[in-house]
Order: structure tokens, then C-alpha cells, then sequence
């Protein structure tokens, strides 16, 4: 019998969380049991959830006040009384239990035949090194900034800018949608034409990721279009649509394309440290099981920040030993070229270094921050301090002059 | 020219939030301004978010230190920077913006031009009153109760008793998905079989709201069957889902069924002061805007509950004057015949009075709890006191000594 397992954080009077775990086990499944006849309750066994463990938190630090102290419940949930679709799994373990007070969902262990079900990343962080053919190093990314408003000519001119500069991703602003300036469709064929020149002319390769917007049921469509006209990957805001639309473009076969997931409208979920989610099942697990090849998530050293081992947690969800395909880990904002050794350092090699600013804002303009991001990747991977390397380095010299070597 | 207004409960010091709104303004828009030359303010100003007006909240209870206060701020968006679906809304106005700290979006005012994008309830208020032809009162709503791993003639049984007993809807377990013991399909025609020979007996209608679920690419076209076989509404777990997939079922002319929208999930959003999104906006003026004819919340009554002043503010959103159709109120979970008074006083009549427990755990069971409702709402629409009529009325008179004439 498969099953998924939930863990739940409560709050409330030490020695109180049994009874609670039992009301919840009970209330999200049969609804009643010691009430019922023998024969009934053999008949309905198989449908009951079981609290699993309790943890309570007696240390002083997490109590909330002296009688209200934290705790970390697990309670399974037989699969038997749901379809294997997130959505009836988010239902079942967390529909009515989101609005009961002080409850966070904080992991999910699902059953290994419940889990077969999901897709995991086409491409994973191996398939996108194959198409780059990067293979040991941490990727360079770069975002747009700017381009709302902005005409074709001035996105492609700033596609071509951060391709000069050896980034090897870069990815649409997630707050530009289908518009007369850039439409979708030129926003692919020009910004393939200008990488293809790029590519020739220096023997770079970058990717472009494209942001898949629009209503629910044309996703797929435009996805399967976007890849027939020459798109690179897929830029994704995963949560103002649902979890289950993700799985499905993961699940297309016609849609051949690395996805990238966007956090944006996420921290609505996560934030809170009493309500919604946690950010390394939603950024994390969910996000790798449900097929996303990069996960962006805030970092822990920009002004939009996760604390440190909550990102850790993260990227170690995307990326741990599972049946899955590894998703590339992506901490994003407030990313400049002096923290790549601690980026390293935090997340190894198998990451995606993410930078908006931390590109365009370069003294020396934006071909300049892509390189100094190169430069620093290619220090560290050499075992040296950035300063041992930055007479060299001119855009590194100037990055770290800027933006300092340290957090 | 269009546009979108967002209502944002932020937190800082006084004096500190004209910054943080043009900052939020700016970067949620074109990125920059004051560097721009003049000519690229021309071109760009159609394009940038403004300022619209800050409200601080001097007042001690709202402080959370001495240094640190709430204000409510309100920045509008041109509808030029997005398409006009909920998911580019959501990622302009709350994308970023949801990872930034304690940002919480209390409301959205949307352009004339805009908000008639949306489709509003297919049916409404009067539309569900004229199917069931009752015009007067309040409705009656009762849940299937413990049906999970319960075979049809279980459930179809539960649901007769239900309707003899008055109710004018009967809604699915959230948390019954398709499985064998109890098929989708089979619910629908095995249940339009009852509650046809329910109303050959005593003349009563009953609609009973089938669970849409499954996969997203799947819901429409189930929803089509369920309407061919005979299903009398939908009920719909929005939040495990999205918003836009409420849309898009609302928006299709083939799905003539009213859409009955479960709050399930939606407290990951909601729950928290500080972050996420209010209640009145997502369970009350999004629901209704996207297209439920119902919404059910938590009543400020039961033990998984609401603020009484945000219930209240979700039925205003739900109810209020506007260019769409009314979507029903429904107050859930902790409700009883004794509430009654209070739930008409609360709501007035166009509202649905929904229980569970309060209706099958009737010492005389599910048909009695249903009629002492009944007795119960004849009572208040006739100006008397329950305790005046339960010598008359035995259902409601047991239920009294229950549960109690009272909160």
C-alpha cells in the first residue's frame, strides 16, 4: 500500500499534540473511528491515516509563550484516498488543515509508487551541461532589466550585450508578457538570430530562456510553438498558474525544452513562519518532482532574501540523491561577481550563478559584468583568492571595487 | 488608459514608506527613472507604475515596535505592462514583491476596461435561486460526511437522507477524488436517481455539487461530461489548482453548470497578518470576478475559523454592487440551527446556511438536522424566537438542546 507522509509544524501546550495528530489523521481521512462497528472499521482500515511520529520542541527557543511550544508532526495519508495528482494531494494533506490555525506544512515523503507518478526534469542539470557542453564549472546567468516599454531592437541589443560577456543563460523578466513591443514569437526568432551571430563570432553559447505567459490551456501550444520556431528553454512563473500546470508541460513529450520555475507570487506561500509552506518542499521538492531543469530561488545575500540554510535546503532538495533527474539550484538577487567563492563554497559547482544587476550594473557595462562573473568562476575553480587574480582581470577588478569581495 | 491598484499592508517607520512605494512602483514597472534622459521618460512613461496614496497607521495598536509601524499603500500599475490574465496580474503586482518581506496584498481595484476581462458567475445569486425556484430565505446546504472508502450505495443513501431533510444543495467531500468505490461518474447518475425520486415524494429539489477533479488539461472536458450525464453543479478546489483554471471553467459556454468554489489550500495564502494575500480579495473579490456562483469560508462561528469582520468583508466582496452577477456567500464549518439568527443577522437571506456535523450529527439524523435548519430559518424570516417555536417544532427543538440557541 503506498501512502505520502506529511509533516506538519503545530503549535500548542506540551503533551496536547496526540490528540491533535489523531483528530488531524482522522478528520482529513474516515472522519471518525472509535465510533464505528468492528466490521466497519476493517472495511475503512485501509483508508486511515496514522500519525506517524511526534516531535515536540521543549527547548526554550521555540516556545511561543511558557504553555505553547512548537511541534513537528508526520501523520501518512494511505494513497487509496486520492488520486496520484497534486492537486488531490494538496487537498488531502493540507486543504482544510491550511485554514485550522497555526499549521505549516513543511515536507511531503511520498510512497515510491506515488512518487513514480511525477516526471522529474527532462533535462536535469546533466542535459542542460550537454547542451551548453559546460561541464565543470557553475553556469553564469543574466536577467533583463528594463525591457518594459522597450522595443525589439532594444531587448535583442541587450540579449547580444550579456551573450558577449559569456553568461550562459539569460532569461526573460518574469513581469514581460505578451506585448506589441516584443511579442513573443520575435522576442525567439530575433533573439536566436542575435545568439547565433554571438556564437559565431566569439564560439560562446548562450541560451535564452523565454517566458511562457498567457491563459492555462494555451501553455502547451505556445510552448510547442516556441520550441518549433528556435527557443532555448523556458522561463515559467509556476505558482500564479499551479503546481499540477507545471507537471503538465514537464510531462509533454512534444515540448522538448528545459523548464526554468520562477519563485514570483511564491513567498505569498512560504513566508510566513506559522502558515503555508515550506520553501524547500515548494521551491525544492516540489518543483524538481513536478519537472522544473532550474529552480530560481531568493538567496541568502540580497535585499530579497531566504535565510542561509533555508536556500541550502532548497538546492539540496533539487539536487540530492533521488530517482529523479537533478534540478539546477539557481539563489538569485543580490549577486555579484565578489561572492562567487562563497557561492561555490555553499552550493559546489552544480549551480546556476544568477545576476541582474550584478551584470547590467557594471562599470564597464554589461558584456563587462558577464566577464567578470567568468573570471571570478574561473579563479575560484583554480583554487585562488579573487585578489591573487585581479591584475589581470579587468572587469573583475573593477566588480570587486564596486561591489566589495564579501557579503 | 487601463490599470490595476493594488493595496499593499506594509511595515516600517514613519516617514520611510513614499520611498519604499516608489521604489516597489519603479521596480515592479521599468526598473529606473530619475537616470533616464528625458526623451526615454516620454517614451516610458505609459509604462510606470505610480504612487497612488500612503496611509500609515500612527495608532499604537498597530505598531509592532516603537519604531516600527503599518501603513496601507496603494500603487497602480498600467494595464499596458501585462495581458489580462490573473497569473500576469499576480506576477506584476505580488510576483517579486511576495519574497520581499512582510508585504501582504490586501486588495485589488481594477480599470473598467480590465475587470470586464473577467467573466463574473455564469449563474449568480439569482441564477441558482431559479433553478431551485426558492427566492425568499436563505438556502440550505449539507456535506457528505465520512464517505471516503464507503462504496455508492453508502453515499447515495447519505445523500436521500439529506435531501428529504430539506437541504437545497448537498456538496462532495473535498477530499473524495475518483476511485473505485465511488466513481465520478456513477455519483453523478446514481445521485441524479435519487434526489429525482426525493422530489417525485415531497416535491423538494436538492442539487447535488459534484467534486471536478483530476488532472488541469482534464477539467473541462469532465465538466462537459458531468453536465451531459446530468451532475446539477460543480464543486471546485480552486487553490489546489489556480485561479485562471477557475477562468477558464467559468469562461466555457459549453459547462452550463453553477461552480461551487472550496476555499481548501487557500489559508497557505491567507492565514498569515503579514504576508500573502487578504481573505476578502481572494475568497471574495477574485472568486467572484473569476466566475463562482458559490464561495464557501470559514464562518467566524466554528473551530476552524475567521475574524468575523473579514467573513463579513469576503460576503461583502461576494454580494456588493457591480457589473457582475452575485456569487452566494457561504459560511462554513462550526454552523448549527441555533446559529441561525446570528447567520441572517450576519448576512441577510442571500446566503447559504452550510453544515456538516451540525446537520448528520442531529440525535435524530441527517433528514431531522436538515428540517430543524429548515424550522429554524422559518422561524427568523417570520420575526419570532426559536425558543417561541419549538414546542411545534420537534427537529429544531432537539437540535437546541444540542448545540445550543447561540454562539
Amino acid at each position: 500500500m503506498s501512502e505520502i507522509t506529511a509533516c506538519y509544524q503545530l503549535f500548542g501546550k506540551p503533551g496536547s499534540f496526540e490528540k491533535k495528530a489523531e483528530g488531524i489523521a482522522l478528520g482529513l481521512t474516515i472522519g471518525s473511528w472509535t465510533d464505528l462497528p468492528m466490521l466497519e472499521q476493517q472495511q475503512l482500515k485501509k483508508h486511515k491515516g496514522t500519525v506517524v511520529s511526534i516531535k515536540e520542541f521543549v527547548d526554550e527557543s521555540y516556545q511561543i509563550t511558557p504553555e505553547v511550544i512548537k511541534a513537528e508532526v508526520k501523520i501518512s495519508y494511505p494513497s487509496a484516498n486520492f488520486t496520484s495528482d497534486i492537486p488531490a494531494i494538496l487537498a488531502t494533506v493540507f486543504g482544510k488543515l491550511s485554514l485550522d490555525g497555526k499549521v505549516k506544512l513543511l515536507d511531503l515523503e511520498f510512497g515510491k509508487k506515488l512518487g513514480s507518478n511525477f516526471p522529474g526534469p527532462k533535462f536535469g542539470i546533466e542535459g542542460i551541461r550537454t547542451i551548453l557542453n559546460v561541464h565543470e564549472r557553475p553556469l553564469v546567468m543574466s536577467i533583463f532589466k528594463g525591457v518594459i516599454g522597450r522595443d525589439i531592437d532594444y531587448l535583442v541589443a541587450q540579449l547580444r550585450e550579456q551573450a558577449l560577456g559569456g553568461v550562459d543563460l539569460v532569461k526573460d523578466d518574469e513581469i514581460l508578457f505578451e506585448n506589441q513591443h516584443t511579442p513573443f514569437e520575435q522576442r525567439i526568432t530575433r533573439g536566436r538570430k542575435v545568439l547565433q551571430q554571438v556564437y559565431e563570432e566569439t564560439g560562446h553559447k548562450t541560451l535564452y530562456a523565454i517566458n511562457l505567459t498567457g491563459r492555462t490551456s494555451e501553455l502547451r501550444g505556445k510552448a510547442k510553438r516556441a520550441s518549433e520556431i528556435g527557443a532555448d528553454a523556458l522561463l515559467f512563473n509556476v505558482h500564479t498558474y499551479g503546481l499540477d500546470v507545471l507537471q503538465e508541460l514537464a510531462e509533454d513529450k512534444e515540448i522538448q525544452l528545459p523548464i526554468m520555475a520562477h519563485p514570483a507570487f511564491s513567498g505569498a506561500f512560504t513566508s510566513s513562519s506559522f502558515y503555508g509552506l515550506s520553501n524547500p518542499l515548494l521551491l525544492g521538492k516540489l518543483t524538481r518532482y513536478l519537472g522544473a531543469d532550474l529552480s530560481l530561488f531568493p538567496s541568502p545575500y540580497g535585499s530579497v532574501a531566504l535565510e542561509k540554510d533555508v536556500a541550502l535546503a532548497i538546492a539540496e532538495e533539487l539536487t540530492k540523491e533521488s530517482t529523479f533527474k537533478r534540478t539546477f539550484p539557481v539563489p538569485s538577487a543580490g549577486i555579484h561577481p565578489g561572492l562567487v567563492p562563497l557561492l561555490v563554497q555553499d552550493y559546489g559547482i552544480d549551480c546556476v550563478i544568477n545576476a541582474g544587476g550584478g551584470v547590467h550594473g557594471h562599470p564597464s557595462g554589461g558584456a563587462a559584468g558577464g566577464r567578470a562573473f567568468r573570471q571570478a568562476i574561473d579563479a575560484v575553480l583554480e583554487g585562488k583568492e579573487l585578489s591573487e587574480v585581479v591584475k589581470e582581470q579587468n572587469e573583475l577588478r573593477e566588480a570587486l571595487k564596486l561591489w566589495g569581495s564579501d557579503k
